[in-house]
């Protein structure tokens, strides 16, 4: 989970989405609109039975946030909530597990933040069926040939390796960038990540009241992405004061066309 | 606004309901259910520009929480919040105004918690618009007959009070027990109300474990309910281990009929 606010409950109940799958949890700053979700999710995930730890990952004012909460409202829950600082100058490893690395990127905000970027590790290439057959080559070696191995006919002849398999697919990525200014300088960290999430305050008529509240425009966002080179760029976090958020969606377009708006809800297949 | 769970925001919106008509909060006790809406509620009626004062009523507890959520992310709020802490172990009048009276009702849950006893106060009689009609009785005159004057008719006929007016509507009242054990004694606190709101988390099989909870039973509320002879019952704060809600309402109507079953969104007349 990648902040946590109010009414995520709810929002993950009504999407038939389980709370006991959450093994992580990676919050970007201590605002409200960015944790006020985890008091009540770290108390019904107890309710729930939960006893596996919890782990949650951000800028040490969420580490306070998690402290106060434990010793006021769960002192006698049943599994650990395990919180490890975010360094919010560092780009830098975070978590890693088998399948996925995620960093850290530094960010801009009224107070100490980063945002995430997952990457899914290089997979193995895929075996191709029709020269398993050609070859009779028995299961038990397609592990290996997963791994690189090529293969041996009776008559000696070797099958290199790139002719038995096709090419694994391209590992994937996801960049989380909110709250933020504009900072031109994470193209290279952004640099051709799968999806970008952005942060997209303001029309960019308002870029003053942007920098002077430490947010992006919807130009800037998509200037990001463009710099970037990503594949495609969600954006979000609209103002209240806004009319239209159509209006941003056009503003950016006009910058980097395969944007698409944050919207509660939405599902983005990578 | 009578306690304040996670999600009231969204919910009031969703009710057509403004945040800025809420001047006083009044809340239980210091639970996650009951309390995890404040920190987004404070900060939300900021964002919409609130300057009035927002006062909230609870046990020492509730201060406590509120003191944090202003010193940790309100520092810079554009109106004050002000805490008025309840004495849980006292029946006293709370906030009084024009046209009502709040009292607490000493409750016993697993930490300091207190309902609340609302009690319009006693209305004027209504004019009856044909004795004006009658006795040319002037407009000017029909607030001191609402008081209580009789009229003079220029022959020097005295028209008594009682006749020209018809009795004020019956003050209605509302009294709110959540969370606690089952107290018989409260009968004499809750005695006549018009709604009485009472929590019965659990079915009556199950009373050991309402006991161990401080909790009560559907059967306990009804119980409450018939010996305060109160006009209505509403149940609510059902354990979400219940496979079938109507099963309480049920087994509350054995007892006391004029029964109902709280629910999301619920609007009840009195």
């Amino acid at each position: 989970m990648i902040d946590c606010g109010e009414g995520v409950q709810t929002q993950m109940q009504k999407m038939g989405l389980s709370m006991m799958n959450i093994g992580h949890v990676f919050i970007s700053h201590n605002h409200g609109d960015h944790v006020f979700g985890l008091p009540g999710l770290i108390g019904t995930m107890d309710l729930l039975g939960r006893t596996s730890e919890l782990h949650v990952h951000g800028p040490l004012q969420v580490g306070d946030f998690i402290d106060y909460l434990l010793k006021t409202f769960y002192t006698d829950i049943g599994y650990n909530v395990i919180f490890h600082p975010v360094d919010v100058h560092q780009h830098a490893l975070v978590y890693e597990d088998r399948s996925i690395t995620v960093h850290s990127i530094p960010l801009q905000h009224r107070l100490p933040t980063c945002g995430y970027l997952f990457r899914e590790k290089p997979g193995l290439p895929h075996i191709r069926r029709e020269m398993i057959d050609a070859f009779n080559i028995p299961i038990s070696q397609i592990n290996n040939i997963k791994a690189g191995a090529s293969w041996t006919t009776e008559d000696g002849t070797i099958i290199p390796h790139e002719r038995l398999t096709t090419p694994a697919n391209p590992p994937r990525s996801y960049a989380y960038c909110s709250d933020t200014v504009y900072l031109p300088h994470l193209k290279d960290v952004l640099n051709g990540v799968t999806l970008l999430y952005h942060e997209a305050t303001y029309m960019h008529e308002r870029a003053p009241r942007a920098e002077q509240t430490r947010h992006s425009t919807a130009l800037q966002a998509a200037m990001q992405a463009r710099d970037a080179k990503v594949e495609q760029l969600c954006i979000g976090h609209f103002s209240a004061s806004l009319k239209d958020e159509n209006a941003l969606l056009r503003e950016a377009q006009s910058v980097f066309p395969n944007t698409i708006l944050a919207n509660e809800g939405l599902v983005v297949s990578i």
